[in-house]
């Protein structure tokens, strides 16, 4: 039985502050705690396969609450409560507003009476998102010791200002299994590139979620961007410490040739510059909306100069054997399809298109491995026991 | 035990190619694929009215899409999918777009991933929800193959530019136990006429539905219609060739008197002229709103040309006895009631209101049995087996 | 076992007209039948805390129409449909029209097919709310008898124009818990008091439920509020006669001050008058929305005279021993906090927060336990059942 593998691996792991905690940031988790909800993530994914059910809630709530519109998380999330045995519950607050102190927490604990895991993504505004989850997490944990909700809520960040864990954790999975394993991953080159896209003004999550993972799998992980396009410094620092521990590096260009020349994994993407998000956030809360609007002229006019990072089959035959692995956490801007000119060369984006999905594949699974390690004190045994129960999930 | 005759009935038909398929069309199908569905259709009802539990998935989602508003097919998929074990997660796609080639194919993987039943409404522009289906079907069918998606999502057809086939399917159920059985229906008169209603414009794929499948069951289709109220010539071709093999008719007139003279069945129903449809649909396509408006006007002229196209007591005398069997997918514009000048008349409807709702009714069933052939492999087994199993729907 | 207890406390009641039954005032149920609800709302909690699951359903719909905008009330039904087995479908209707006749019959019926419970909020039109829930009960009672339906779905009043009792209920278990049993409930004063609001215009159903529940326990309630915002004098009627029945006391005055004096309970809380609610209702369905402007105008002038009826702390130390149990439905206006001058003065909220939220997380045990009598014949044996099977909830 294979998924003797998955707890062989599990119990070489220590991960034990998983267990009723949340998951907001990839740099809070250590290496062993990554590696099981990878190792969870594909188990849950051959039970799926198999036909074997992993349900582990007989009832049960996980709330969401979309600060910005959503599909593919949206489902992500939804995918994995249901195979879990969990179901949604949406939270509709109106999309733009920035939650305040007292509402937060009365509201955190209204909707968690019978919540097991609440998803969040909020990731409008600098210096909000992540903070608005602690505020959350903080809230429901005072509810659980003050006997208000008999359980605690264990919180996912389903995209942030900072990071945006679930999609890159997904992209990691999707590395792993592409390169054949975490160890073949040392001295991979990975390139993390701006790239131009009309809808300018794209959250930081990822590039910044990417550079702060990546950077732990000994991998060589080039951050490429016209000046001005800086993410926020402080997860560039992570970055810097992360590839000094896992015997990596983090470099970064203004070049996106540079980046991509020997990659052997390229990612462009477009993104807006940290500062004038932070700005953008400000004006937001002076309701200075004619300055906003006057940001938003200049943010398109610095974007247009940049037309030229796209990437490109040329680009692409610069890289490792011309065939390096092209990421992206869709939807992506390609030039002549969705957009006149865009992230990435039709003919490129075509050939990855079955690797791109796959990619997005993994989301659901990882997203229930958090919950999955969030919950349940054992997963190692309750693997093996679902794998032995093997309650067909469809009956055929 | 009453389901070994639903078992029986079962053996006798051949519906294997329902399996692992989608339900587009109901002329796709053979009569013994339709007879199975009825079948099931009723077993599963069975069950439910002996509280046995039909819930076959463990757990899964069956992913609804509505490209335009719903009540009555919402709740009736949501209740379908509930009866099986789907939860049911909504993809709000705003409802006027038309989907174009790229985003359909990713967006329909992306919702996939633990998808079992896609459920889709797309009625409103001529040549496009059928045809949009379709590009999802072959999305996801590609998705699964390609190792995407771990199992094929099957589509049902919640209505679309041409077929109604949940609708017509349920009426046809309604029908058949209204008449005592199939074998009662030969050369009985079905009348689906056009009847006036303020709210020109509504969709063709009721009668369009109706004489697709009313016609392969040896009745006498009769379609009534102003001049100008045209349905598509494909789905009358297909009414033709219909009544030839079942040994029925298919007749033509543009005398509501003439079609409801001596009927077993009448079907007054509201609808739009199927070519100003796909002129609108063109008009969109091209953005061209003042053509639209000026359509509209044209078509509200034409519409008030035939007020006399009411559903009235006078004219259900001259039906079979006066006692024909008064069809609709409700909501009516009953005259006086929902609007001043309408479908039908108020005293007609309310003496058939208790059989149309009960016609309403069998909605759910004919979904879930749809669904429960595409995704059961042995459908006979599985039916005994829940029997046997027994499991209660609700203890009390 | 404890839940021995409740089964003893159970057996000594008599409440089986609560099966497949509505629950829509508290003052149309005997004290019994309150007592079964408090008793299996505690039991169900007890489940809840010890992980046993109580799904009794296998499959099945709980249906909301919330035609008032809700977070609260909207979780705690969700929360108890998933505890119980039910999957929560929406029918979003729209917030401000007044359904009619007709509609609702059809209505009804079409989303009842699979639906078990429906739970109704409409409380913004006098006359209307809790008579539109009678049409709908009226509907798919007949509908169950005509066999469209089933099952009859049984209706859960989540607040109307007249009374709003899953919160008195759930306010009434916080209390009954507060001090330590019903029987200690004998002479407590309870003041329910109007409070200062800049948002003008709440619905009566919360005094209103207050005073028409809280009489029945033989405590002295004191409804107060300034002159000109009676509330509905049937309901008042409802409450001497209770009181009178209970041996309690039910007293009227223009004071906050006699109120609050010696008081062991308080809810100060803002509601717009009765009279003027009604004309608002009329100036609706007379589409005279110039009435409504100038009535609203009237109304906050009204409204802006009354700023001192708050629930201050000098206020508090006149109650008894300075220490009343503070209640509010919430959300509260809180002076300072959520807007300039409120309800209550933010120390004395954030004195009262913990009991606060667990007087809210009552709620969706007591929507459940509605839920529960009117569905299970026998809910002493099968409580006693379900902890024997002790179905984990969360397999840990």
């Amino acid at each position: 039985m294979i998924l003797n593998d998955y707890r062989r691996k599990l119990e070489q792991l220590d991960f034990e502050k998983l267990y009723n905690n949340d998951f907001l940031l990839t740099w809070e988790k250590t290496g062993d705690e990554l590696d099981a909800v990878f190792a969870v993530a594909d188990a849950l994914r051959h039970l799926r396969e198999n036909n074997v059910s992993a349900r582990i809630f007989d009832s049960g709530l996980g709330v969401s609450i979309f600060r910005d519109f959503s599909t593919r998380t949206r489902f992500s999330f939804a995918s994995a409560c249901n195979m879990l045995g969990l179901e949604v519950q949406d939270l509709d607050e109106g999309k733009s507003q920035i939650a305040h102190g007292e509402t937060v927490r009365e509201t955190a604990n209204m909707i968690s009476f019978m919540a097991d895991v609440i998803g969040i993504r909020d990731d409008m505004y600098i210096g909000k998102g992540n903070a608005y989850m602690r505020e959350v997490s903080e809230a429901v944990q005072q509810g659980n010791k003050d006997g208000i909700l008999e359980q605690r809520p264990t919180l996912v960040n389903l995209q942030c200002d900072i990071d945006h864990p679930t999609q890159t954790m997904a992209d990691m999975l999707h590395i792993i299994h592409y390169f054949g394993g975490i160890g073949n991953l040392k001295r991979k080159k990975l390139a993390m590139t701006w790239a131009y896209s009309p809808s300018y003004g794209k959250p930081l999550s990822v590039p910044q979620g990417v550079i702060g993972l990546m950077t732990r799998m000994g991998m060589e992980v080039v951050l490429a961007h016209p000046e001005g396009y800086e993410v926020m410094s402080e997860v560039e620092d992570i970055a810097i410490k992360n590839a000094k521990e896992s015997g990596g590096k983090f470099m970064k260009t203004n070049s996106m040739a540079e980046a991509f020349a020997d990659a052997d994994i390229v990612y462009p993407k477009s993104w807006a510059p940290f500062l004038a998000m932070k700005k953008r956030t400000e004006l937001y809360e002076e309701n200075d909306f004619d300055g906003i609007k006057a940001l938003e002229k200049e943010l398109l006019t610095q974007n247009a100069n940049h037309k030229d990072w796209e990437c490109t089959e040329e680009l692409m035959r610069t890289t490792k054997d011309g065939k390096a692995l092209y990421l992206h956490c869709l939807p992506a801007d390609i030039s002549g399809v969705s957009c006149k000119e865009g992230e990435v060369e039709a003919s490129v984006f075509d050939r990855y298109r079955i690797l791109l999905y796959k990619e997005a594949s993994f989301k659901p699974y990882i997203i229930a491995a958090m919950m999955f390690l969030s919950k349940v004190k054992n997963p190692q045994d309750l693997l093996a026991n679902l794998g032995k129960r093997g309650q067909p999930r469809i009956q055929v």
